[in-house]
């Protein structure tokens, strides 16, 4: 049994609170266990330069966490000066995974801001930003789509994401809380769409590796997990679930 | 009557979540009307270069927004890479304030690092910085002195903010939310103590100025305001509340 | 007695040179005891991008001290590749104080940068640069006046800036020098027109507080100062004085 | 055919000039067909503040690339005031390869340095750098070993990396040039070991997603290329390659 | 005698491998002895704003070392985020030394970029980078005249440079390497033309001095010294020499 | 004759105002012409890290410009958040040419801070910088002397510095004012020492060269000018003067 009585196949309690704020076109807060993150999706009527005049939209996103959604307190990007690495990674990837399964051509010259702030940390904060952000996007094209500002609705396909790795006692496991985070040999961040298909594998053995068989296992989690978190983005969805990948 | 359909001396509602996040030593979600703020008490057991070795503590305040937290998004400080003179202006406000009713001899050689960060803007995001602050301080202090970590009750006295301003047409008003704060002609920060002692006074009259009478009037209606927010304080505070300025 | 042997409402003596730099449109190097300021305002024929097409014009103020301008070396903003947050607040309230006594649409689309760089520090060195920044933007927007590129005089009166303190021994102060300065409870930085109308109130006690009569009696000493400050700036002026406040 | 007459499981051309520069304890200048990357590995007797004390070492890496290695010039990150989000992702993912076949605790309290400058680019940058890296380590651990300043030879096993990629028209294929990697639906880097486990997965589908089955093509593709750069590499490493994984 | 077994007035053994790179327009790797500097020139199809429209075009130049072409591994100026003075002075002398033999007229609306990457250094790495970048400049401004781009050649003469120096033990030397160039008392940098005039004259003596006897005989080394450069540039040019200086 | 009806071997009016501050243990305001430079010098007690335990001293120096010292206002280099390469060229040459006279033996573990802030510019700002920062450190010197801190006086001869150049249409000239340097084809900056030896010579054409013949010209200018300035150092420096290289 793991740390926090779940199976090994099992995902942490998921709950969304839809348009969670008052400003944003979307908006929600994702609690994954005690991991939550605001994901807002912001519509701005423009494109960067270098897509200009070519009548399509871009999807960018950005994350980061409260100072104190860790256990010990972050310094703030702001103070340093600079974004780090692993911000960069992050929010490259969240930007990648949506841009996957949104039609850019259908959204017309605007650009979609993705914000993912993470007020609480326990674990997998990134694949919770990529589960909770579709849905702000998706919020957030609705309305676009309501007020007749875009003609076919751009959402190609559900998309969501979740983390699986391998504890040398316990073997593979999927959605690491921090405390197995920490403890994983293996760590594979997988981003999947609602028609099963692969959109980013992540996987990484720091001082450690990991055989073929193994990729085959947690791929397998990974898969089952996020069918899983398909179905909770379909509830919370509402209405519009089916308009994605009808149009 | 007000856009919102409040008395001239009115505060909107305000609402206090204790204890908001698992991770910090204190923490409080404070909404006052539409405006939210997470508010966290972090300690540190240690002191900054210029105070080591004194046997002092430090109280140190930083406050920021979420982009999607205002109408239009605006550029997280962390992309800018560097922090802009208005967040600069707060956070030493905030600072400044807590350090006035904190005995700071008393909490040993210790930092507490307080963070603001304003998930929704409506207005007064700095007075409800100060007013949440103080309670997640509170928290943060009280579990030390549970721990007998320090002797006394460093808490000298009650702390509470609120913004009173005028409104060419309208007269001196309580607590502005954001569409009255940019009617202003002249827009006034108050910090009080639970004794009825100012501690900061920050009048500006931007394209315009104020007589004595009308800051007089402004005062007196912040002076209104603050001992109500100090009722809430207390009430959310708890069984600590008796602890403040007794020891 | 105070330590300069000063009565408890006695400015220290003022002293402005006119027209001090060649370049700059406008400039004076003002001094109030041993703080000595340049001060210059330069036209610049645009404006900023928020005001371009709008016909009106801007004023913005930036401070800053020499390395040596005080009794322990500073480091260089630039060698620390950021503004503090202090000289923000200051260069800030500078702008603001100026542009409530001119009328930004006479200017027509100009902007008139004010330089306040301290050049010796002896407490006092914001109020110094407001009361002697006025005098440099009057020479200033004097000259495009005489120029006719503007049509009316666009200052709608005078503008200066003193400090008062309380020290918990002696009490209420005016024109507080260095020493008294870090010595002081509390703090307040008045800015007021010469109709006597507040522009800015800027009070605070660190670790301290004061009362709404401590409040009254600082208030005093400062218009009695600022009186005499707006004086002195008439003298200064010459001949321009009297369009101020009368187009 | 591909552009370049390679079979879709060919390796472009291979080559590697050991010792390329005279300062650095290990340095190679490796081409894979015209991409062209100088890695050097430098000995530093100390480690990050994190690790002192511990008696183990360190790795890490950064990596750069000259402003003329590609088609278009880029401005240098020096002159930006900073490093992009692509190059911080890349010299993490070479530092974290490295570290998975070196035993840290062998090389006592010492960092190695890794530097990958690409100077001239033509796709699987990346890929390249690590395999180069991986050479230019064993050289400077080398020096260590024969100067017996270590005890044991640290390497446990052979590291290379390479790229796969789907393009819609020609299907799966290994090592992509740039106009390949240019047009791919999806590109995937595999970091393997010597002795075929995996140490990196990292695979993109942007704009587009993937099957288990286009996955299993690619990793069978990669595991094919891998072990022919660890060819490479033994003959390259000469007398040194005995110890690899023998201690 | 010389550490290095070389005559007083002889210069290092120098190799210029033309075409180095095969993206830029212009590229060299250049020898100075175990000096080995990449210079490329990349032509840019328009100029910085200060030139807009005038019909002429502007040379600039980049200089940076690789981390380890030095003895002692060097942090990269990315990582510091900023660009080191001597880094500043080195690339503001090269690009205004190119400036000096260039016809900027001629060149029409373009920019060339001269970027001078050190990948190992053994002293004179500057005058290296003018020596070499001179002929890269050459290749890309021969392209633009055989496609007939530009209408006249515009190189107006030759432009190398060398090191001189006094060693308190050894007198007056030519081209200094690494280790002379740290005991030498003077130091300068001559920058000349094909037809004997001085560019830059860069004389320096650091906690030292020099008379004008001993400047004289520097300068009549360095002359020396640049005129046997000139030849080894005219042969590495080829048939593009005879335009220097004749149109 | 000139535009300022000087000779051409003729400096401009110098004029050195002693202990122009309060603060600083050196300080000078010195006027060449219109060009206005305070010059400081501060006396830290500790020297860099790369001195520590070697029982020397350091001095450096720093360079800046108020914003409107020049007919166009200048963005000040703490709001750019950085400095150019222009300042660091000059400062770099500043501390260069003192420590080149004086012996950082004698001082003792302490660092000399030169802080030259130019006013007001009308050319030649540098070496108005060293004339002047020479004079200011010799007082500092004095004062450490004439308290005993150090035992011989380190000043070992006088260091003054000029500009001299060419214009194509009146030849060489002694000490450029703003005008006549924006017009010459080459510029020079010599800094000599009392007994007549040079320090650095920069000479430079941008967009032209100089023959032997005028450089022989130049330098016989600048030995005139600088022994002039010279003169006028003695006569500010007083007592102190019999002191310099008789110890």
């Amino acid at each position: 049994m793991r740390i926090d009585d779940r199976q090994h196949d099992q995902l942490r309690k998921v709950q969304v609170e839809n348009n969670y704020l008052i400003h944003p076109e979307g908006s929600v807060l994702i609690s994954v266990g005690d991991t939550k993150v605001i994901c807002t999706a912001s519509v701005e009527e423009r494109v960067p330069p270098f897509l200009r005049g070519q009548g399509k939209g871009w999807i960018t996103a950005e994350y980061a966490m409260l100072p104190r959604a860790t256990q010990q307190r972050n310094i703030r990007e702001s103070s340093k000066g600079k974004v780090t690495g692993r911000t960069m990674e992050i929010q490259r990837l969240i930007g990648r995974a949506l841009r996957s399964v949104i039609d850019l051509d259908s959204i017309g010259e605007r650009t979609i801001w993705v914000d993912c702030d993470v007020i609480q940390a326990d674990g997998g904060t990134r694949t919770a930003s990529i589960t909770g952000a579709f849905i702000a996007v998706v919020h957030a094209v609705g309305q676009l789509y309501e007020a007749k500002k875009i003609k076919s609705f751009p959402i190609k396909d559900y998309l969501a994401a979740t983390s699986v790795g391998i504890l040398s006692e316990s073997g593979p496991m999927l959605d690491l809380c921090y405390i197995e985070d920490s403890q994983a040999d293996v760590d594979m961040n997988v981003v999947m769409t609602g028609s099963g298909e692969y959109v980013e594998l992540q996987g990484t053995g720091e001082e450690a590796t990991f055989s073929a068989g193994q990729l085959n296992e947690m791929l397998s989690l990974a898969s089952k997990g996020i069918l899983e978190l398909i179905e909770i983005q379909k509830e919370t969805i509402g209405i519009l679930a089916e308009k994605i990948g009808n149009e």
